[in-house]
């Protein structure tokens, strides 16, 4: 007898997947699913349990629960229209716990230009199951299976905010940026529209898992392998700071931790100018090789990028 | 300080109701949510806990999970075009039970003209989250808001075999055909579409919190009254036998158990014909009349119906 718990969420993921008919025009395997007709929408499950580190507020959960969801619609350049927020809640939770949960999901859904349009909720452990849902607008959506030889790598914006956060709270540290980008990550909603629009844009994705996963999943998906510069890989200066005081180095605060927002994304070089004409702020950090797999250039020195934690 | 168990399900979600913004076409407060791009939405949570009575399988209980959602897009007309399955389940359950689920809920996906486009796992104590999606093809959505005196009160088929499966469990009674309306409900997605497309229904809902709240519900939504005939209420012979064994009142099990996936509506008796066209089953159960709340009449006697168990 095989219980869930021997098995990896990657593979029940994979098991899972076999009963994703292909009559949406899109996924599985992409951070949202296109129905046939045109409907994107993604949902995402996110428990106390797992998803409330030490310091967060209720309202800050439910920014993070609505935010998870609105960020895979952004990696595929969608347009939010609405919110579906589905609460398990303890009996013994303060009321007022429940209406701040609320009103962060609300905000969340408010900043990506967009409400809360309905839900359920029941007695549970404190889980919110949330459903993104928007529309493409005539954009071709941005799949993982795009990438060529040639492309530049890029990412929206600075990385290894959550993974330094969650050092900082380790060592007692008061590092309140990068707290914010762990309790209150932004959706790069308005980005992944503008990336979409551009076309020049060969494949995206999230960096929810991580660099290092986002990386060894868009190389698969497209078949390609990619030369990634660590020196490339915008960081904000409390990122060195940090992992100087923890004493892990920078890399790993980078590629391994999950619970990223900004998108990664591979381009096609000769028209990188509609990027730019669109004011996405965005960073080159490799480009996409014949390889199969992801490598890390450091100083010169060349190594496998992790497929991380998951 | 007011704890969340202090609270009535009804009142929190009439609380949480004031989060949900104007901006979908339609709710809160029908059975599922419309963007203003025509996209159809609903979230159910059930759970371990509270929907998996005595006897369900793991593959029934996903078939439920689905059915729920998928009733509420058939009480608006909608067409369903893919579904969403989120599941917090126990790392000690049977990776088999998992995979029943899944398939349970395929299967009534794939009974509601649609399939499994996307979901979510995670650890939990044993709770489904499913969002249907779905489109209206042009047809105006049944709301719970439109009945006017006059108009007839319909249900698309026979009711009380879920409340008379409780009590058949309760008594330890073999009774197999009530089981399978509890265990596995069929979501009146056909008939809610060809009931929309008939343009004579002026409200409808589903029949999820049992007939006695639905009832309630429609006449407070329309601001009508209704007088149903007890004796005009279908139902099977075994909810007669099951009624007589346990000793509780007929009507009992016909108006105050949920569970029940029939669709209940008000029809503008004038074009009744179109519905007789449709060629979808119903029966007349009452008649829309200009007081505030339903009342049931038994044998002649007059006496309020109740807003039930909820």
């Amino acid at each position: 007898m095989t219980l869930l718990g021997d098995i990896g969420e990657r593979e029940l993921i994979a098991d899972f997947r076999t009963f994703i008919r292909p009559e949406g025009r899109v996924g599985p395997g992409d951070d949202a699913a296109i129905t046939s007709e045109g409907t994107v929408a993604s949902t995402d499950i996110v428990t106390f349990d797992r998803h409330f580190p030490a310091g967060m507020t209720y309202e800050q959960f439910g920014w993070y629960a609505a935010a998870v969801s609105f960020s895979d619609l952004a990696a595929m350049g969608a347009r939010p229209t609405g919110f579906l927020a589905a609460l398990a809640l303890p009996a013994n939770l303060e009321a007022q716990a429940a209406y701040d949960i609320m009103s962060g999901i609300d905000q969340c859904a408010e900043f990506c230009g967009t409400g809360i349009i309905g839900g359920d909720t029941k007695r549970g452990p404190g889980i919110v199951t949330g459903t993104a849902i928007g529309v493409m607008d005539g954009r071709r959506p941005m799949l993982r299976t795009g990438a060529v030889p040639g492309d530049v790598v890029a990412v929206t914006g600075p990385l290894g905010g959550p993974a330094a956060a969650l050092e900082a709270i380790d060592l007692g540290i008061d590092a309140e940026e990068a707290r914010s980008t762990l309790y209150t990550p932004i959706p790069r909603v308005a980005e992944g529209m503008s990336l979409a629009e551009s076309g020049a844009v060969s494949s995206c994705m999230d960096l929810s898992d991580g660099l290092g996963t986002a990386l060894n999943t868009l190389c698969k998906s497209s078949g390609v392998g990619m030369d990634v510069e660590l020196d490339f890989i915008p960081r904000e200066e409390y990122v060195e700071d940090i992992a100087r005081m923890s004493g892990k180095p920078v890399k790993e605060l980078l590629l391994d931790c999950g619970g990223e927002y900004e998108l990664l994304f591979t381009a096609d070089r000769e028209r990188l100018g509609k990027i730019y004409e669109a004011e996405v702020p965005f960073h080159i950090i490799g480009v996409v090789t014949e390889g199969d797999s992801p490598e890390l250039l450091e100083n010169g020195e060349r190594s496998a990028i992790s497929n991380g934690r998951y």
